[in-house]
Order: C-alpha cells, then sequence, then structure tokens
C-alpha cells in the first residue's frame, strides 16, 4: 500500500495548478462578463476567452486527460487522473478548458471504446479537439428514472433506420452553442432479457423530429452557456449506422461508462468542496464578531476539522475506487462507484452549505460560487441516479457478502 | 395545558384555509405570468392580480390579522394569529395577499407602537391600507452584522436634521414598485451606553443620496417583484422627526420588533415545510420504480415519518413561543425565541432538501416550488441572526438558569 | 390553546419537588449502600429505606398518582400527571417510591379496567397498596418481536382452565423480591381474527411450570432489585378465571394499556433528559481546561443549547400527546404515541451521551448516574416496540391523511 | 498510489485469520468461564486458556507484531501492521493473545524506543515475552485532564530518588494478577518550559505507598481480569533510575508514543465495527417480521450501506495515518492522528448502536458482545484525549495551512 501519487500524477498536478492559477482563475471574472446572460439559450455564446483557454491548454499538453488509453495521449489510470479532476474542479469553467467536461467525457469514452471507425471519425474527433460538444439522452420526465426499466423512449429498428420516439430531460450541455448531438439511449426491444432491451444511438441535433423544448434551471440558474435542456424526439429517423455498438447494448456500454465517470464527477465535487472549504476559512478568519474572529466562535473549529475529515475520507474512498476500476476492473468496483457517488455530493454539499453559513448572506448571492457550489453538489445527489438507489446496491452486495462468508471472529 | 386552538382561530382558520384554497392558489400561475422576468428592479411591476386579491382579502375581513392590538381589527394575541401565519406560509405571494407580509408587519409594528402621529399618518396608515411598501435596513455588507455593535453606518443628529451615511444590504422589498421608504439603523452616538447608540430612521427612497446598488439574488433567484437590495446612504439629510422614538433608542425598539416577528416568519416557514412535505407524499405515493411507489422503498416512509415528527415539535415550541411572548413578555420569551430561529428553519430547510430528492430533477427546476421553498428556509437561518448568534442565546441562558438553581434530584 | 399547567398539577408538583429533594434524592446512597449486590436475583433484597420513603410517600398524598379515575384518589387527566412523571425521571428509584413504576402502573390499569371483581380484589388491590409487584411477559426471545403476530407462547383454554406454555424475556420487575404474578401474553386461538387470537393471563410465579432462566443484564447491569427476567411456563395450568376481560381479548387490551404507559415511559425519560442536562451543565462549569472552564470552549455550548431545544421539542409533543389521549381518545393519539416513542428516547440517549462526554470517563463510570441513565433510554429504543416500528406507524398514518385531502396551498 | 496490502502483511493476514479462526473465536467461551466474576479484582484470575492462547501464538510467529523494529521479529511498518491489528479487533480476548494488547504496546513500545538498557532488562524483557504486564498512569481524577497542563501529580527529584505524589484513574491493565508496574507521570519542575515539566517513571506496584483504590466499571463492566483502576501515590520514593529517558522529558516521550498507539486503537476499533456490522447482518437477514427478514423492511438496508460506507472510509483514513507517519513522521501525521482519533470511535460506536437496534433486547444482554463493543467504542471517543481535544487540533492545523496558502483557483 502506498498513499503517494505517481511520478507523472505529481508532475502534471503541478503543472496543472500553475495553469489553474496563472489562467484560468483571472479569466474568470472575464468569462462570466462574456456571458449573454437570461434564460433564453438560443442567444447564448460560447465566451471567446473560453476558447483562448482551451488553445492554450492544448498547446501546454493539458488536454484530454480523462482518457485512459487515447493514441498518443497520456494515457492515466483512472487513479491517475483522478487528481487532476479534482484541481479542475476546484472552478466551474476549468473542466472545458481542460476538454474534460462531463457529459462529454462520458460520451468520448463511449464512442473511443465502442464507437465504428465512421463514427469515431464524424463525432468522437471533433469532441477530442475541442471543436463541438455533446449531451446525454437517458432520464425522461414522465417516470422515476431511477429504475432504468421504467424508461419510455423507444428507437425502434426499421429496416436499416433507427427511429427514436420520446421525451428526454436534464440533458446537460444540451444549450451550448457548440452542441451537435446526443448520445439518446431508448428501448428497442422490449420481450428481450431485461439487460438486452436498450440501444444508444446518436442523435444529431438538428435531425428531423428532434426538438429542444426549453432549458431547465437549477435553483433558478441556467447554467449558461452550457445548460440542462428538455428534448422532444417525434418520430426522428436515422441510418442504423448511428446505433452505437449494436441494437440491444445500451446497457453494457452504460455500465462501461459510468465507472469512470462517476469517479471524474466526484473527484471535481472533491475539489468543489475543497473550495468551498477554503472560502469559509479565509471568511471565518477574516470576519470578526464579538471581539473574536468567527473561526473562533462557538462551534465554528468544529465545522472546519468536520469538513476536513469528511473530504479526506471521502477522496480517499474515490481514490480506491478509481485504483479498483484499474486493477481489478469494473464488476469489482460496483459497490465502491456506489459508495462514492453517495458520500462525496453529500460532503459538498455539506461544505457549501458551512461555507454559505459564514458568508452570511454574501454566502447565496453571486458574490461569491458559494451557492453554485452548492447547487452542483445538490443535483450530484440524483445525478447518475440518486443516493437511494446507489444505498440499495451498497446494502446488497454489502450482505451478500456478510452472508456468503463465516461469521468474523 | 390546553392544545385546542381558541374559537375564534378555529374560525378565521376556516375562512382562510378556503380563501387560500379558492383565490390564492388558483392565482399562483396568473401571478407568475404578470411577472416581468429578469433582473433589472426597475422593470418589475406588481402583478395587476395581486391588487385584485388584496382588495377580496380586505373584503373578506382577512387584513391586517398579524396586528395584536389593533384598532378595529381582529386584535389576534400572537397564540391566535401563529396558525394563520402558518396557512398563508403555503403560498409565496400568499402575505402580501392579507398584508401579512415581512418586513412591511415588523415596519408596522414598530410605527404602531413607537411612531409619532405624524408618522403613523403619513406612513403607517398608507402600509395598513396596502399601498405602499417599505423596507427595513440594518444589515451592512462590510462587517459581520451578526455583531450588531459592528454597524458602521450612522445617522447622525445636527440640529434639527439628522444625517444618514454607509451601505446597507439585504433589504427586503425594496426592490417592490411600491416600496416607498426604509427604516434605517445607524450608529448616532458612539460614546453612550451600547444599548443607547442608535437610531432608527423613516428614510425615504426618494431622500436625496439614497442609492439603489443592485438587488441581490439567492440562489440565483431575485424574489421579484420583492427582491433584497444593496442600498448606499451618501450624506442623506433628513429632518429630525423622522427619527422614531428618538435618537438612540433604536435598539430599544428592535428588542420590541423582534419577537412576534420570528414567531410570524417561523410560522409561515412552518407552512412552507407542510407544503414540502405534502408534495413529498403525493410525489412519493405517485411515481413507481422497481416495481412500487416510491413511499414504499427504502428508508422513504422513515423520511416522512422523520419529518412529520420535526415538523410537530417546531410548531409547538413555536406556539408555545407565541403564548410565552403574550403571557410573559418578550423578556420571559428570550431563549424561546432563539430555538425557533434555530429550529425552524433547519426542519424547513430539511423538508424541502428531502421534497427534492424524491422529485428527482423536477425538483430543483421551476416545475414545482421546492427550490424556492429550500431557499427561503436557507435564508432564513440567516436572516434575524444566524443559528450560531441563537445558539450562543440559548446556551447562555440555560447555563444561567442551571447554575442559578441546585441540582436536580 | 395554553400552556399553563393546571392548578391541581402546580399544586402536586411543588410538592413532589419538594419531597424529591428533602426525602428520595437524599436516600438514594442509603439505597445504593442496602442492595445485596450480584447478578443472582434470589439474594437481591427490598432495601428496607424503600418501604420508609413509601410510607412517607403515602401519607403526602403523592401516591399512585398515575390513575386517572381512581376511587379516591386525585383522579389526574393524563396531561396532568405527565409533569408529575417527569419530576420522577429525575432518580431512578423515585416511581417505586410513589407507587408509580413500570411495569406494575400498566399491570394495574389494565386490571382497573378490565380485571373481574375477583381479579381487582386478589391482585390489584394489594399493587395499589405497594405490598407487591408484577411483571409483563409479552416479548420472546425466540422470535422478532417487534412483529406481535409472530407470538409463539400460548395460552390455551382446556375446558375451565388456561394452559401457558412458552418462553418470555425482558419481563421488566422479575427479579424484584416483591414480585408475586406477570401477565402472560399468548396465542389461545390461532385460526381466529388476527385481532381475537390473543389472550392475557394472570399468571402467579408460584404456579407449577412457571421458571425463571435467569435475569438478563443491559449494558452489564442487573438493575437490581427489579431486573429483567427470561421465564420459562412449561405447561402451567390455571383456573380459567385467571384469563383477564375474556380468552381472544389479550390485544383489545393492550392497546388500551399502550397509550398512557408510553406517556408516563417518555415523561419519565425527560425527567432522566433533564438530570443528564443538568448534570452537564454543572460539571462544564466547574472544570476547567486551557484556562476556560470547559463551557466556554468549543462547540460545548452548542451542545446545551441544542439539547435544551430537543428537550422542549419533545416534552411539547409528549404532552400534546398525553392531551390529545385525554380528550380525543387514543386512536386519535396513534400517530403521537409512536412519534413520542421515537423521540423522546432519542433525545434521552443524546442528552445521557453528550452528559457521559463532558464528565470524561467519570461519565461511564458508578461515580455519576449517567450510565444507567443512558442504558436506560437506550433500552426505551426498544421496549414496547423498535424505533422502526413507530416511524412505519407515523409514515402510514402520514401517507393516508396526505392523499385524503387535497394538496395544500 | 497503490491500495493493494504488501506481500508480508498479505501472508500474515491470512495465517492470523486463520488462528483466530481455528483458535481465537473457539476458545471465547471458554475464556469467560474461567473468568472469577466479580468486581473485586483480588480475586481475578488469568483464565489458563490465555497462557495456552499465548503459546501458540508465539509458536505460530504471531507474536509482538506491532513492535515496528523489533531485534528479530517481523519489523512491521505501521501501515503493515494495521490491517492485523484490526483482525485482532475482532475478539476482545485477541490483542492478548498475540501480546498486542494496550496499554503495553505502548510501554513497550517507550521502553524500546527509550529506556535505559537496565530498565529494558529489568521490564521490558517480560513484557515482550508476555511474563507480565502493566499500566499507563496519566489521567487525574480531580482535573480535566484534556489539558495535560492541568496534571498535579508529582514526580519529585530528591538527589538520586524520585518521589511520587498524587492520584490517577482510568489506568486500564491494573487489576489484571499479572500487572507489574505503572509508567506514571508527573510534574517535576513546575517553573520549566511548558513541555519540559514532566518527567515518566517506571513504578512497580509493590512499591511502598502505591495504593490500589478501586477498579471502574465502564457501563458496569469491570473488564475482568483487565480493569480499570484508580491509584493513590502517597510519597512512592524510587531510586532515580526509575526515571525514563531523564527528567522532564515526559512530553517528548509521551509524543513519540501516542501516534502508533492511536493507530493501533483505531484500527481494532475498526475491526470492532466490522464484527457488530457481520452480527447486524446476519440477524436482519435471520430474524422475520411482518412477512418479511429485517434486511428488507425500511430503512435497515440504508443503515447497513451507510456503516459500509462509513467503515470503509475510516479505514482508508487510518491506513493513511499510519503511511504518514511510517513515511513522514509523527509531526507530518499530527492532524491524520487527531481525524482519525474522532473518526473512527464514532464510526465504532455507530455501528455497535445500529447492531444493537437489530438485536432487540438481546443486544444490549450479555447474549452478544454488542453491549462490549459498544462500550469499547464509547471510552474510545474519551481515552487518549476527547473528541474536542482532537477536533481543535485539526480545525487549528487546517486553518494554519488554509491561511498560509494562497486561495484556491
Amino acid at each position: 500500500m502506498d498513499f503517494a501519487p505517481s511520478e507523472r500524477t505529481r508532475e502534471l498536478t503541478e503543472r496543472l495548478k500553475r495553469f489553474m492559477r496563472e489562467e484560468v482563475v483571472p479569466a474568470e471574472p472575464v468569462y462570466a462578463s462574456q456571458l449573454a446572460g437570461g434564460a433564453d439559450h438560443r442567444q447564448w455564446r460560447q465566451p471567446t476567452v473560453m476558447e483562448q483557454l482551451k488553445a492554450k491548454a492544448r498547446d501546454a499538453g493539458l488536454w484530454n486527460l480523462f482518457l485512459p488509453d487515447l493514441d498518443g495521449g497520456p494515457g492515466l489510470s483512472n487513479l491517475e487522473y483522478a487528481p487532476l479532476a479534482e484541481i479542475m474542479g476546484h472552478s466551474f469553467i476549468a473542466p472545458e478548458v481542460f476538454n474534460c467536461n462531463a457529459p462529454d467525457t462520458g460520451n468520448m469514452e463511449v464512442l473511443h471504446r465502442y464507437g465504428s471507425a465512421a463514427q469515431r471519425e464524424q463525432w468522437l474527433e471533433p469532441l477530442l479537439r475541442g471543436e463541438i460538444r455533446s449531451g446525454f439522452a437517458m432520464t425522461e420526465p414522465d417516470v422515476a428514472s431511477s429504475d432504468a426499466t421504467n424508461m419510455r423512449a423507444t428507437a425502434t429498428l426499421e429496416g436499416d433506420e433507427v427511429v427514436l420516439n420520446g421525451r428526454k430531460w436534464w440533458t446537460t450541455g444540451l444549450g451550448h452553442p457548440h452542441c451537435r448531438f446526443v448520445i439518446f439511449m431508448g428501448l428497442s426491444d422490449a420481450g428481450a432479457d431485461p439487460h438486452r432491451r436498450h440501444s444508444m444511438v446518436i442523435c444529431p441535433l438538428d435531425a428531423p423530429g428532434v426538438h429542444i423544448e426549453r432549458m431547465l434551471p437549477v435553483f433558478h440558474d441556467h447554467d449558461e452557456p452550457s445548460g440542462h435542456g428538455e428534448l422532444h424526439f417525434a418520430n426522428v429517423r436515422l441510418p442504423a449506422t448511428h446505433v452505437i455498438l449494436g441494437p440491444g447494448r445500451g446497457f453494457e456500454i452504460a455500465q462501461g461508462r459510468l465507472g469512470p465517470g462517476r469517479v471524474h464527477h466526484c473527484m471535481r465535487a472533491l475539489g468543489a468542496a475543497e473550495r468551498a472549504l477554503s472560502l469559509l476559512c479565509q471568511r471565518a478568519a477574516s470576519r470578526v464578531a464579538f471581539g473574536q474572529p468567527l473561526i473562533r466562535l462557538g462551534g465554528n473549529a468544529d465545522i472546519i476539522a468536520n469538513l476536513r475529515m469528511a473530504i479526506e475520507q471521502a477522496r480517499l474512498l474515490t481514490l480506491k475506487t478509481a485504483w479498483t476500476l484499474d486493477t481489478h476492473g469494473s464488476k469489482a468496483a460496483l459497490s465502491l462507484i456506489s459508495q462514492i457517488k453517495v458520500v462525496v455530493p453529500a460532503v459538498a454539499q455539506q461544505a457549501a452549505d458551512a461555507a454559505i453559513q459564514i458568508h452570511g448572506g454574501a454566502g447565496f448571492s453571486d458574490d461569491f460560487p458559494l451557492a453554485r457550489l452548492y447547487a452542483h453538489a445538490r443535483v450530484l445527489r440524483l445525478a447518475d441516479g440518486p443516493d437511494e438507489v446507489h444505498r440499495a446496491v451498497v446494502a446488497k452486495l454489502e450482505a451478500k457478502a456478510q452472508l456468503a462468508t463465516e461469521s468474523h471472529a
């Protein structure tokens, strides 16, 4: 056992931190000032500073770090990439700067691992170059999507075509002016074995029948210019070559996609939690009440200690998950992946809430990033499966393991 | 001891609930549709439906119910009014409908109890008639306002004038098109006894030197058309007759103002918590996952039970606080007032968070009022003093009481 | 609504507190010194000081206060008795002093309400006089007794006899030298309607076939000289006149017995919580570390405030439950009774745990009553139904109520 | 970074688990039956089965595994030993079997690192051979010992003698029939620099003036035959050669002693937590209520999942602490050591409490080890410094680190 990061991670960490400090953080207010403002995504524009930052990041070799076995790329393991994802999590704009933002990372992985040569050329290459963006259309407004078998949207094979129908929402990134396609998941054979019923299909946004109904706010925030959208697919006809891996293989792809994606999400959320804790400490040290800096008052020191302990533990759990994925595969990591999906967003939410409290009214205003940090963490308790489903997975696997072995001691 | 409400409360409860059901709730979407939208408060308009509702409420005798000893009004005690405030808390638009919305209620109480005849005629009467609205300018951006002695804004008496200087923020209601004045609290004699240093001054918004700097969002929500504003007072000169009760009597007024106001806030927050629980139960009963309605899955029933128990207890505590205020005065209620300020917002936040979770992504979107319920509860953990200050008050009074008596048993 | 206690309660509270202060508390060390010590209940003796205290309490008119409609007694309502039960809860030995200790109170209520004249004369009268004690044999070691339908012990009617068979445990009071009988609950007709299957039977401890197997420790404490016992009933034959109310009416009796009993338990537990908080405050004020009394260090004041708020709320909930029982009957109080069974023991456990922490090692030693206060509270989270079952009851009734009404607001 | 245990740990883990399964666990009831029973430690005897187990463990090479750099021993690092300590934590009797029980391990480390040749020969050698046992006398009954500067006991140098005076308590192991000496910590120079005031002295129990006042119960349990004792040192005169390392060097020794000891404590506590979780799962799977095994009812699965996540995280934190101690030394591990002292006992307490709840009344009886697991975890929240002190350390170091660096991002 060894808790020291690899040499490669150490070196990249240094460079990434410097780039964050020198390029990304100073650009945050510029980026904000270049946003159009408003809820209508058709008026959203990509801030020019983002494209400048992307170019610099690419030149600096800090590009597509997330992709484990990229040809010619760094080819970092999940464990090696995880600390880098955490650093990116310190700034909302950072992941896109390094072409490491969800859901594009997950989509790139899917296309990289399961896409045909043609699919890779048409969709993966421009994604890898950061020229276009994409969405993932799985959750549906009309059913409890925590149970994937509830899915009602269809991807029906008709001859050499696949026909998409249904409603999807919470497709993150849909509002982005560069968004060109979504990966759509739908039922293609309701009579098949439960894990062979669904297909994933590449659906260009300009395909006839694709309707963006609206952008959905998260605690009144539209996450411009990325956004979360609701889509209506009305008899969308596409060549069957748009199906990824083949009909009925949607779950198989989803399984492979989720592990690393959840590790990324969690590490970024830990970066956000660290930022919240950092802001909390600075405010607590600089504001004075009753003759003392806040940090010395009442239970405030306990709050800091509790957050440090919670973050530290959550990070170790996430790193172990990444290591398990790398060394024993996604099946062995099943329980751990669900564990971090419960643990980390809760820690991040707790950190943001505590930091808001110390900041007083400023905390939930726009003067600090805390309201948004809070919202991101809160969303993550539902995105990619709600806490409840993941707890159930952990409990089920635990009970199975416990009852298989003899009693301890 | 008797837990049955008074006959008068019972009768008003019935009528209020009917009015809510028949008039207020159906008007909610109309109200929303009549809002201008956007962050610029100068474009905000009072929805016409609100004025119609106000007229109806007045005709129905459901008007100014909050005012304990109103001439010709119902003259309800705090204990009698409390359940009515809870009912109003079910809808964001309700308090204004009944002319029972903060901070106007507190300002009306102040003017009713401490205002001069001229002040009452000029400012209280139109408030009581619902013609104008007002704000309260106490919290400051540059200091930890949890400690009132940090206050830097000044209200300096110069001859027969009072001169206001300083910055204030989180003045709720400031953005409202009907808002005409704020009650400003400032330092008038830094050398006086700590509780005689501050004055409260009626400051018209159109006085020269009053600058509305901006409206502050709460989790990206501007609470249009009411809003929370930041104000700059630059050498604002007013006749000394604008001082309430007299120079140096600001704290004395604040003491009298806070008790009932906190009971109102808390009862409304309990109404909000009940609404969240109600929405939670309905969603949990109607959505199905893994072959069961959500309400039967995992720990969801526990969540419902825990909320019911928490709300029930918080309500009893608040009612006891109202009763103590009524029968033993605000000094006797000191600990209880701080207790409810800690307990109730936390319960309301917990209820909103749990309801969001059951609703999935819909929970924090605009499709349900949960994101806003959440934000209101969250704000209340800071407004009128943060949890931390109130806990400290409770602990201090408890320790004093414990150490004054002999050991139990 | 009125939070002031009745005149009668006020007067009894005064006298009871004085008696506690002057008689009971000083007798605690005497009582402890008169215990035999050890796990073998056959050597346990009733401390003589207890009989002296009982005589004094009886003379002072502080006797059998729990019985609502006692001939010639005070006939207090549940709401009037509740604050007295809380006071008794400050001392472990107090309830017996006033003949108000469980499970005898519950048994006396059962016999008073449902017993035949002969049963009342033979068993109730000496209980009311405090001459004998009794137990209640319901929980079984071999099944999850949280589900009453799991019960396996039998009470079979054979002609004019009833025959008891089975194992019972956690029969509190069984070890007491004055214990003469238990009320046994068993299955008498497995084929009947679920709520008509069980009977309650008065079983003298000297009946042939009754075997006391052992006394059960609670966290290594045997609660001498009362104890919690395991019983084996091996073909115990009794006249059918020992059946209470009639065969198959066990559940009917249990329903009536539980409400007041749970209120008593909870109020005593709140007395225990108050004692823990009182000890906590005294220790925190008197011990010094890092140059300050503990009460001023870190989050200790928050701990005190949180306990005060939790106890206050739990008490109000319990009093409301008592009031609901009195004015609307046990069916209307169903949810509230389950609510207090979840809320109050948790608060008492939390108070004892916090007090232990402040006391350091002394906290869990015998130098303070905290370890025992803790254990009592912990037991109460299981006795009379575990938290889990009561939460399920609350949730079920809540969902039913919510789904029956229209949506709020 | 690598989460796989070292080859040596893996091999020892296998052997230790087998020894636990084949030797230790089957001996538990034998051990219990060989205890004398009772609170009087003078009647306590070492169960013969323990000496037999010790001999076998020694033969099996599973002896003194804790000692990092033992001549001729395994010389495991803290990180390598930690998983072995966890396994030992599954059984109360296991640590002594392997000569790895507190406080002897800490005392052996002190003598090994700081003892003179004569001290090592006289006291360390028989400890290493498991022939004698020892105690550690630091905590005092009359002051808040969480603040070490409160210490009142004295170790005064007079010529070539050292004179001990004062009261100590919670000296674990003092009741053991093999206990021969304690390491006493006392004030030797009140005027010196704060960290040079105290000395550690080897005090044989048969030295004139050493009085064992009593054994202290933990939740009514005396932990026979080890026990926790209160000692009175009345003018105990010893040769100055009994001082370890030299006068005034007590704190220096304490610093070095605490890190590994806390890791050991925590890993054993995690073993205890695992045992509690294992018992919980088995009971929950085997008991049936309302037609389902308990594991399927209400929130029980969540309880299992929450414990698994909490234990997993706490273990990783402890392992990282061990690694940091090994690779960067005790100063670098300061915050982590305090973190695990807060986190791990809380997790173990939570696990034991949850397991008790699932077991019903059996949970806190002697039929299961849960009451004792609970008590051990509870003690650990105070032993070696209360949670509060450790949280304060974590917060202080965190604030220092945060304020030293620039703001993140």
